[in-house]
Parts: structure tokens; C-alpha cells; sequence
């Protein structure tokens, strides 16, 4: 017997899953075919309903599917891809307990890898604003969210208090629009347990580049959009982007700084690293596929989903990157795999949009379907019906159907489920004319400059500040509070844009203890300052 | 007017929630007393239903309530605690988003701490076994024995994948069995997803130092939960205790070793540090109370729970350290604080068991109550009823129906949420005559001996394996693959056991490019093997 055709499939959203579960309705009986998937998750995520999980309406495993359940002849793996290798045709999956990487030999190809929140151009975006793509950053906003309140709870400074309670939400498109939306309902409505906080100071800004949110669908329901999320008390700036971030302020296109804790970032989107880097044809971000939905020149890549730049095959229309077409782009892959295995030619893919639809969070909402423009309760309704008949199984459409009851019951949850990934060594980034280090603070972290100067002040009673000395790239400081345990001895304020390589407490004194060459280095360094009188 | 008394609790257990909710009720209403509350989370879990997060029965926000709601008067800190000074009578709480410790001065403190799980005497079971305290380390638990499926479904080695499908949980107390139980049914339950497991490899050991498992409750019901388990495939080995841990085995006390890679401990119980360092008389672990709760010596200093060693003031018999008990202990000090304000004499704490339930997992449990012993479904039944009946508000009883109620009918879930904290320097262990690095592998960890000594062996095709080098404390290995990213080019074999500290790829790559004296350093010691020959 031959070898059976191996298909390999990397990625497992709506392209890939759907994929996955069309090729097994064609070929799944066959045994000279063997389908795997590789996907970062053991889920699909159901992402439209993801802004949901801010406010907690629905449960969290409601709104994602087991890959294994959804596609159960599929060889499914859930590690990291290393490599793409379109000569040899093997992928090189990251290793697992043991460590070896797994080599995935295939026939043919699909890639489903998506896009991922992209912050070039943008100083300080990539380490301060939240993404929102994955089930984790929703988990991480709404923990967030519930974190700021926490501490604007108990702070007593009311100027501090307003950073920690005011909310940014970068782009008016669909993504953006849910979360401001769901983020302003669930603030306004648990701020009531938090005693200390004001309702009257929370802010919930939406940017948005053009003169009208929602451009997806027409200037009726953007308007009308506007209008739900104002009274709403969501605050919409136009013609507004984001333009660059620190850990205590979203910097605006307009020059404006808005102080806040939270920024979250929806645009735009960057391309997959591992897309970008595949030697084939790209049309911008996307990889360029044919009419059947080939990555162009290859024979047997094919490409589904937000990382593929389709055109209807009827109209040469550009295909939007939204879930409902990624399902049908891969229905016609699979039907077009089955073709090319089976000898026959294989098909164009065409689209027609079946309709647009977007939540504004607590029963509203605004609807485009085959024509018709709805807005409001109704749309709101066809909003939850829709995809409740889109979710996979009937146990999780029971189980959203209870959530979403019990929801209209029940008063919010408020609880903060701590999930954080907690990064040892982090990148920061500081804008000019910032205090980095408060003299007399607690002494929490090691900071590395990379790029920008900083000067180091003294701060005497009944005496002006002065200027110790000026620090620059490859320049340490905050190391002897660290290893001295007293409170910071002076200030640092940066004179330029500082991007910094930050080192918690924890893992500073970890590692000094751990490497006696780095205890000497940093030793020596204190000694040094203590000597010039440079402090820090 | 005079200044408010000031009544501190820290710790948002049982205990703590409780003496805050009784507080509210004696002296919420008095504009003279203040009522603080200092928890990690802010919110309280719900102990006994943790082992349902692990099959998912539960959803996670089911099992925990938020403390704002339960005690709306108190004033809640969701910060770490640093110092506990019983001179000055202030607690210092660690800095929130600015680097800025918090004084919380006090009149009245309640310590409600709890314990947490030791690991003293017991080699690598710091490093390598998961606790099972909070609902953090529940649904870790679930992510992880999802995870060891994930890679069991694709591992072609059957040593390596009967490690991965083989777990172990130590200690035969209430939460052993109920984790053992739990753990048992749901991997037995969801292998029918991982293609490529086999059910019979599955292994559930649970290891008890007794000879009979559940001393909490009589013989006869130990008797019917083990022939339970049992039945249900738990393997369970008596008068056996885990005596060491490392990644991929579990050291017996009997000297036997089992290859896993899912060890949980549920013993034994060491004392939260902070309790530890008060300088106040102990008894064992805990603080020393007299008959009216305060702890000795000490007039407005009261603890409650596990952190205290209460004895009943009638019949002198230690109380045991359930929730059951904390509840009624702070209800004691509620009053006798209400008490002391009001100059009124205290009363003594005496208790009288209810009783004690344990579920075996899926439709099965043995209870005790008011003298009555139960087994099976009609304890089971009243084990869920007991505890839904004690969850704290409506909402929550509402939830928690639902919930058991679609888990009778829809099946258990396999997504796995991916929430594990990523430390980048970590502690492991290892037993002699270990591989820690395997020539040929792929290189993502660098190692830094603590104690112990390792061998380098080159093994080369037809001849016998070489011994390079020796190398001890304070030595590093592993930093050549880091750097060169060739694969390991030696392996390291343990030739006593060995403590290391070990810092994963990326984070030795961000630190060697973030401090060039460390990079210098590798830079030469690999200048320095490759001349010797002493590679790795």
C-alpha cells in the first residue's frame, strides 16, 4: 500500500478547525489520508463572543469548543511551530516535556495562522497597551479592570485614583466597539461595590481614526452606534488614534496624554511572524492566494482566514477577514484538497456576505442581514441568536443559553481570577520629562537603559533639587535598593524617550545570587556610586 | 470626637470573611469602629467544592464569592502582606501600581492566615509537586493533567508516554481522596478523546501513610472509600509516603519510584511565614490561643482557623481545622471584640462537630453527621446539598444548581486554559543517576549547580561513552547549545542528587543581551570548553 497523503494544517481558529472538520466529512473514511492539526490551543475559540468575557456574562469555557470534539479523526497537535520548510515539506513543531522537536512531514499545507495586534510606529504599545485577540488577554482585561478598581479603592491620592479609573479602547471597528461597550457597562455597573471610587470619575474613551465608528457597516448604524455608546457614557474621539503608550498614559495622535492604567490596543493588525517570513508571494501582511484559494505558485499550500489575502473568484471583491468567511474559505480548501487527491479540477471560491453584526453591549445592538439595517433590542436578539445557532454542539448551546439567562438574572460577578503571566525580564517604555523613580519609594525594580538619557536628581528639604548626574544606553539604575533594602535615594526622571529593560526584585536577587559574577558587577557598581555620590 | 477603633483582619479565608461578615452585623452600623480586611484575592473561596474545578463539574466564579459583596462595610485590601509589626500595631502592606509600601495602623488584629503546604524533609517536592490550596492550583491541576494527555495523545516512546499518563497524589486525608477521586474520574472519563491513549495505561496512585484511608471519619466509611477508588481504578499504596519529587518521577518512602509527571501534595501543612516570624508564643505551626480566642499574652491580637491552635474552652479538645470550625471561631471573636469595646466580659469558645462529609468523585461520597454514618449516592446527595445550602448567596446557589445540573446531562470538558505563571528562574531537583541533558537534544535551559555533582559524558557512535569532566557547586552547564544553537553536544548525568537553579532559553538570551558582563562571561567560559574539550 502507498503512502497515505498527509495533510497538515497549522493553525486552529475558524480557518483551521473548519478546515479540519470539512476534510473529515470528505475524506475522514479514507484510509490512504492522514489530517493533523497544529494549534497553540487544544480549543477553537468562539471569538465573537469574547468581549462577553469582560463582564463575565458568560462563563469562559462557553465560549470556546474542544478541537477534539469538533474534529475526532484529526491528529491533533497542541504545541508552538518552529519552523516552515516548503522545500523538504516539513513543519518543526517546538518540543514538549522532552526536548525534541517533532517533525510533521506533509503533502499539502494549509495555512490558518491568523494576524496578530501589531505596535509599529507606536513607542510603547507592544509593552503597555492589552491585545485582545486570544481568550487569555479578555481574561487578563477583565482581571485588569477589576485590579484598577481594586486599588483605586483604597488610594488616596485623587489624582492617581483618576488614572486608575479611566479606561482606553483604541479603534472603532467591530472588536473595538464590543469591548468599549461591554468594558463601560461592567465598570459602571460594579463600581457600586467600591466604595472610595466615584461612579462620576470613571472614563471609558474609544479612539477612532475616521468621522464615523463601525466603517464596516452604513453611516445609519454607525450613528446610531454613536449615539447608544454617548448616552451609554462612553467618550468616542475622532479622527483620533493612538499613537504611543507608557505604564501611565495613552499618548494621542493630537499630542493629547490621556493618564490612565489601561489601554487596549484592536488596531492594526501585524502579519503572523511565521507568515511574514514564508518565501512565497505576499500582498501586504497576507499571503497571495488564486482563485482557488492556493498560496500563488504552490501547487499544494493553500491559505484560509485573516493571514490569506482572497478575492471572490466571480468578482475579484476582496474577502473580509472576518469568521463567517474564513468557514466558507475553508470549506472550498477542503473540497478543493479532496479534488486535487482524487485527480478532479478544483473550484473558485465566491462569497456573498450574509450580513454584519456588532453588540454594544447590554441589549443593544446593530445588525446588518441580507439588506436589512436593525438596530437596538432587535437587533440585540438576532445578535444572541445567531451565533448561539453558530456554536458548535448542542452541550454549548445549552450551556450559553443558561449563561446568558442566568446573566439577565443575576447581578454581575466581581470577582478577579489572578492569571497573569508573570514575565521576569520586561521591556517598558517612559516618554520625555517622566518620573521613572520617586525618591523615598520602595525599591521594586532594575531598570537597563536601551535607548534615551535619563538624569538622576537629589531631592533635599528646604533646598532646590540637584542634578547628580545623567545616565544613558547601557547605563544601570535602581540596583542598590534592591541590594540595600532602603527606600530609593533619588530620583530619576528622563530627558529624552526612554526604552528600558525592567528586572523585578525577585528575580534581581535571584539572579545575584545565582551568578556571583553579576552579585560583583552590581557590588562594585554600588560601591562606585556611593564614592561619586551618584546614587540610585 | 475620639478616633475610630480600628479592627485589621488579614487573611480572606474562612476565617478572616466570616470574622469580617459577624463584625458587620455587631458593629457595622457604629461610626466609632473601622473594619479592615487584607486578602491576596478579593475573593473568598469556597474550599471544599475546589477538587469539582478539576473535571470542570463547576465553573470556576461558582466556587468563589466576592468578599466587597459579602461584607460591603469593611473596607477590603487586595495587596500582599510585608510586615506585621505588633509593636507599633501596623501592618505594612505591599506597594500596588506605584512603588509605595501601605501602613494599616490598628487597635484590634485578626490573624486568619491559614497554612500552607510544606515541603520540608522532602527533596524536589517544592519544585515539583503541585499544591492543592487554591483555586489557582485547582484549575493548574486541570491544565496540567490536560496538558500531559495532549502530549501522551502524540508521543511515539511508550516509557515516556506511560510517565506522562501515570499520577500521583500523596496523602490519604480529606483532600487526597477527594483530589484522587476526582482526578481519577475525569482523566478516565475524557481519554476517550486522545486518540492514541491507551485506557488501560491510565494510572491514579494515591499514597497514604496509614494503613486506612480517611482517619477523619470512622473505619467503616475509610473501608468503603477505599473499596470505592478502588473499583474505580485508584491504585492506593498504605503506609507510604511521598519521600522526594523530580520532574519525572515520585520517590516513595518504601524507596520505589513512579515515573510521572503529575505529582500533588496535600501534605503536610507548614506554617504561613508570616505567622511563623510573629513573636508570640506557638504551638507546633500555629499561634496559642486561650479559651477566648486571643493569642496568649496578647490582649487585642485574636486568631482564627488553621493559623490557630484553638482548643474547645469546655472540653479542652483541640479543634480541628476545617471551615466548619473556622466559621464558629470567628463568630467567638466577633463577639469578644464587640465585647472589649464595649468593656463587656468575653465568652469562652466551645464547639461541637456537625459532622464531616468527603465525596469520592462522581455520584459517590461517605458522611458522618450528627453520629450517623452515610456512604454512596444518598451521602453524595447530601454532600451536594449540605454545601449548597452554605454557599453564600443566592446568585451563587443559583449558579452552582445550574451548573450540577448540566453536568449530569453534558459531558465533561477537555479544554485546557492556559493560565500557568511562567517563572524565569526556577529551582529543580534531581535524584543520582539522572539524565538531565541528553547529547542531541535540543537546548532550552541553562543550569546552575546548587549542590550535588553531575557528570559530562560524550557518547559517540561505536565506542564506549566518554566521561569529560565532573562538575560541582556554583558550576554552570548548558549555556553552549543557548549560545550556538547547535544541539547539546554532551550528556550531563547526576551523580548525587543534585539542587539547581535553571533559566529557560529566552530569558537567558534577554539577560544575556541586557547585561554584556554576563554575556562576556558565558562568551569565555565557552571559549574555555571548547579549548579544554569540555563541551556542553
Amino acid at each position: 500500500m502507498a503512502d497515505p497523503t498527509r495533510i497538515v494544517i497549522l493553525g486552529g481558529g475558524f480557518g483551521g478547525a473548519y478546515t479540519a472538520m470539512y476534510l473529515e466529512q470528505r475524506l475522514g473514511h479514507r484510509g490512504d489520508v492522514e489530517i493533523a492539526l497544529v494549534s497553540r490551543e487544544n480549543y477553537l475559540v468562539f471569538q465573537p463572543l469574547i468581549p462577553e468575557l469582560i463582564s463575565g456574562s458568560l462563563g469562559i469555557v462557553d465560549t470556546i469548543a474542544p478541537l477534539r470534539r469538533l474534529c475526532p479523526k484529526t491528529r491533533l497537535y497542541t504545541r508552538e511551530i518552529q519552523t516552515i520548510d516548503l522545500e523538504r515539506r516539513i513543519v518543526t513543531l517546538a518540543p514538549g516535556f522532552r526536548p525534541r522537536p517533532l517533525d510533521l512531514p506533509f503533502d499539502h499545507l494549509v495555512v490558518a495562522l491568523g494576524n496578530v495586534t501589531g505596535a509599529a510606529g507606536m513607542p510603547g504599545v507592544q509593552q503597555h497597551a492589552l491585545p485582545f485577540k486570544s481568550l487569555g488577554d479578555a481574561l487578563h482585561l477583565r482581571n485588569h479592570t477589576l485590579h484598577v478598581l481594586e486599588e483605586a479603592a483604597i488610594e488616596p491620592d485623587p489624582d492617581v485614583r483618576k488614572t486608575l479609573t479611566t479606561f482606553v479602547v483604541a479603534g472603532g471597528g467591530f472588536s473595538g466597539v464590543e469591548i468599549a461597550g461591554e468594558l463601560n457597562d461592567f465598570v459602571r455597573q460594579v463600581v457600586k461595590d467600591y466604595r472610595g471610587v466615584d461612579p462620576s470619575m470613571l472614563r471609558v474613551v474609544l479612539l477612532h481614526s475616521r468621522d464615523l465608528i463601525l466603517p464596516e457597516l452604513s453611516p445609519k448604524l454607525g450613528r446610531f452606534a454613536q449615539e447608544v455608546l454617548a448616552r451609554r457614557g462612553v467618550e468616542i474621539r475622532y479622527k483620533t488614534r493612538l499613537a504611543g503608550a507608557t505604564s501611565a498614559a495613552a499618548v494621542l495622535s493630537t499630542g493629547e496624554r490621556i493618564p490612565t492604567r489601561t489601554i487596549v490596543t484592536t488596531v492594526p493588525s501585524a502579519p503572523n511572524p511565521l507568515v511574514a517570513s514564508l518565501p512565497v508571494p505576499h500582498d501586504k501582511d497576507r499571503l497571495k492566494v488564486d482563485a482557488e484559494l492556493r498560496v500563488e505558485g504552490h501547487d499544494r499550500l493553500w491559505a484560509v482566514g485573516d493571514c490569506a489575502a482572497a478575492r471572490s473568484g466571480g468578482t475579484g471583491d476582496p474577502v473580509p477577514t472576518t469568521a463567517q468567511h474564513a468557514i466558507r474559505e475553508a470549506k472550498c480548501i477542503a473540497d478543493n484538497i479532496a479534488a486535487a487527491i482524487d485527480g478532479r479540477p478544483p473550484r473558485m471560491f465566491r462569497f456573498e456576505s450574509l450580513g454584519s453584526l456588532a453588540s454594544l453591549g447590554r441589549r443593544s445592538a446593530v445588525a446588518n442581514v441580507f439588506g436589512i439595517q436593525l438596530s437596538g433590542l432587535l437587533a440585540w436578539w438576532l445578535w444572541r441568536t445567531v451565533y448561539l445557532l453558530k456554536m458548535p454542539g448542542l452541550d454549548r448551546k445549552l450551556r450559553v443559553v443558561t449563561d446568558w439567562t442566568l446573566d439577565l438574572l443575576l447581578e454581575q460577578d466581581i470577582v478577579q481570577l489572578k492569571i497573569d503571566r508573570t514575565a521576569a525580564i520586561v521591556q517598558e517604555h517612559f516618554e520625555k520629562g517622566e518620573v521613572i523613580v520617586q525618591q523615598g519609594d520602595f525599591g521594586d525594580k532594575l531598570y537597563m537603559i536601551e535607548s534615551g538619557e535619563v538624569e538622576v536628581i537629589k531631592e533635599r528639604p528646604n533646598a532646590p533639587p540637584e542634578r547628580l548626574a545623567v545616565l544613558g544606553p547601557k547605563m544601570y539604575f535602581g540596583e542598590t535598593a534592591l541590594l540595600t533594602d532602603a527606600p530609593r535615594n533619588a530620583t530619576i526622571r528622563t530627558l529624552t524617550p526612554v526604552d528600558a529593560i525592567v528586572l523585578g526584585r525577585g528575580d534581581f536577587l535571584a539572579l545575584v545570587s545565582s551568578f556571583p559574577e553579576l552579585k560583583k558587577i552590581f557590588e562594585g557598581l554600588l560601591q562606585s556610586r556611593r564614592h561619586e555620590e551618584e546614587p540610585m
